[in-house]
């Protein structure tokens, strides 16, 4: 039988309306003969306000605490939904992770899945039940309640589409789908139908906030197509799934702008080895993502060595790099807060040549000066000035034409 | 080892100082040496906001999603009241329903314990951790998540006092204990120190709402003493034990006034054998509660059917009191909304004569007419004209010299 997971977010159970439009789409589903699992998160901004509470009594509440609080908004939302699919005429039945077989590790407030036992869903799913199960919850072995993390429902609904082996897996969001850039940064920017897993990733962690990483890497371990879907309209939204067996492939699919990163070069590090490998164990060693990383040799065998963090870990990165700066008998620390970085991404970029120059050429059209390059197999970022950072988004998308459908790109560029 | 069972309701908890509070007050306790289980319920009016959020989708909502709806009240407690003991520099571990091992019937929305397996509590309790359980809630033998309905918390409390075989079980509430009658009502009535299960049983049921029935049946049941303590202060509380086996028993240990009930009277009823059967039978069947019930003959065979319900449940016990005043032929049906009913209660009466007498009297000297009169092994209530509610009720207090201590009513009555 036709299986289907559906995963709502919080924005789109925020009012009882939205409870009852979400149901209606999981009916829908259900009177098309198909087997159908809700995952749901917290209403809005529910989960804020758990955390507010519990703060009120201490500002760094206990973690496992805090994921049993937590725990609490997904279970009103399973059983809201409940109620509403039963108000609709239909049967439903909610069940909470740990009854619904979610079995984490014991690491609280970023538990990962480890196994779903999908007995009790079955059962439900044989009894022609639609099953809404709650979001970012399991439980560990001992029976405590654990919380995912960010992106924790998404994960949910992906793990339980690979586990039932589901047809489909549909995220609603608050946004239309996937675009080749914000649309309201460029305004040229289309919709696209189906996208790759890794291109996906690749702009989720390049400011285009769609969804969570997480889920994506586990949607594309596992198989699992998934499309994100818009809650206030019927598109179709975009299908994210595996596109590396595909003939032609498009070489840019789209193009992001992050603007929450800032640059740290420490200045005349010596270059010798081991070098590059102290500075980012310390920097990781404090809880610092660093994204992209650039060393040059400038003068005497020394070299300057940048990377970016993001902007609110900078007061710690820049503690950090200042004492290596003086146990490596370094020059000095820079810091420039006033960066962006424009990014293209696509699959195609593997097999076909000349994708970087022509971005840099984009930006050298529109006298844009590039601060760090960092290339890899589906991705091309340029660090540049940040007023510069929405003109040179526009300059990207238009020279690769992303305005235009994926057959008339790919013919332009065959 | 001296095992404490604490139990603290809505009121006690309603912010995060109060919550704070009942914290140190298990602090407290555990620092003594105790073991502690802490039962919480939900904070203030939270299940009213609970169950207005689900009405908001569907006004009679699926009882097992309510429950599961329900159920998050007391998670929240047990989080927020485990990050307090922490707070606070101690080890506390929160249990949800099912954590705790409480099995219920699958009942919803007024399930009743069947097991409780203590094996995850008690290994906490060897932690030496503070163990913080949700109250109100279990699982059935599917794992659905259940509530107990009302005074549930409290059932919890006696439950799991009994499980532990715990030294002390104190009910936190929003009053100074138990008292000879209420205090608003009459400004002598004294603080009961000690007090029978049955006579708390009976106070409760005529209007006196310290705790739930159900609670206090369950401690007699099985034996678990209890403190109802005021959280607001230091007192002791009442003591709620068995006091059969006391040599001396007081014979009135409170009086109380219930002024929300109804008479409902069936005149000319055929008076012959069945006939009360048929009539009671039909009122349960439209599930309405009846308190007392009084017939006298009046005459040609005929006889005076009376008896009192709640006032919310007046209207539809007239509509059934008229359709069986129909098919019995009787000659219609009186309702009376204007009552009240003052009763007594002790364990004493059972051997000590002169007791209804006493009351009888004291109400006669007051010019106050009995409407109805029911008597119990440990009761006595009389129904009269609502006006004269609270005067009779000081007018019997006063009678019974409830405002002495206990040794001086005994004296006085030996």
């Amino acid at each position: 039988m036709d299986l289907l997971v559906q995963k709502f977010g919080g924005s789109s159970l925020a009012t009882p309306q939205k409870v009852l439009s979400a149901a209606r789409r999981a009916i829908g589903e259900f009177e098309a003969g198909r087997s159908v699992v809700v995952v749901v998160s917290a209403q809005g901004d529910y989960t804020d306000r758990l955390i507010t509470m519990a703060r009120q009594i201490h500002p760094e509440p206990n973690p496992r605490e805090m994921d049993t609080l937590m725990a609490v908004g997904e279970q009103m939302s399973i059983a809201l939904m409940a109620i509403a699919i039963h108000s609709l005429g239909h049967g439903a039945v909610s069940l909470t992770g740990a009854q619904a077989g979610i079995r984490t590790d014991n690491v609280s407030s970023k538990a990962r899945i480890r196994t779903i036992d999908t007995s009790r869903l079955r059962r439900e799913l044989e009894r022609e039940q639609i099953v809404i199960v709650a979001g970012f919850q399991g439980v560990d072995v001992d029976d405590n309640i654990t919380t995912l993390g960010r992106g924790g429902s998404d994960t949910t609904a992906v793990a339980l589409a690979a586990a039932l082996g589901a047809e489909r897996c549909d995220i609603y969001t608050d946004v239309e789908g996937v675009y080749t850039a914000d649309p309201r940064l460029v305004p040229q920017a289309r919709w696209i139908p189906v996208i790759d897993y890794d291109e996906l990733l690749e702009l989720a962690s390049l400011g285009a906030r769609v969804m969570h990483s997480r889920a994506v890497e586990l949607a594309k371990r596992y198989g699992v197509p998934f499309r994100v879907r818009p809650s206030f309209s019927e598109s179709e939204g975009t299908l994210v799934t595996d596109l590396s067996g595909e003939m032609e492939q498009v070489d840019v699919r789209g193009a992001a702008l992050e603007t929450e990163e800032a640059k740290v070069t420490i200045r005349h590090v010596p270059d010798r080895p081991g070098v590059a490998a102290t500075i980012f164990s310390e920097i990781a060693a404090a809880s610092i993502n660093v994204d992209m990383i650039v060393q040059n040799v400038s003068e005497q065998n020394r070299a300057d060595v940048s990377f970016t963090v993001m902007q609110r870990d900078l007061p710690r990165a820049v503690q950090v790099a200042g004492r290596l700066a003086d146990e490596l008998n370094a020059a000095g620390v820079d810091v420039n807060e006033e960066i962006a970085k424009v990014s293209i991404v696509g699959t195609g970029m593997r097999s076909h040549a000349g994708v970087a120059e022509r971005m840099f050429r984009a930006l050298a059209d529109q006298k844009i000066n590039i601060l760090m390059i960092s290339t890899s197999e589906i991705k091309v970022s340029c660090v540049i000035e940040a007023p510069a950072g929405e003109r040179a988004l526009r300059a990207v998308h238009n020279a690769f034409e992303l305005e235009k459908n994926d057959t008339d790109t790919k013919d332009d560029n065959e």
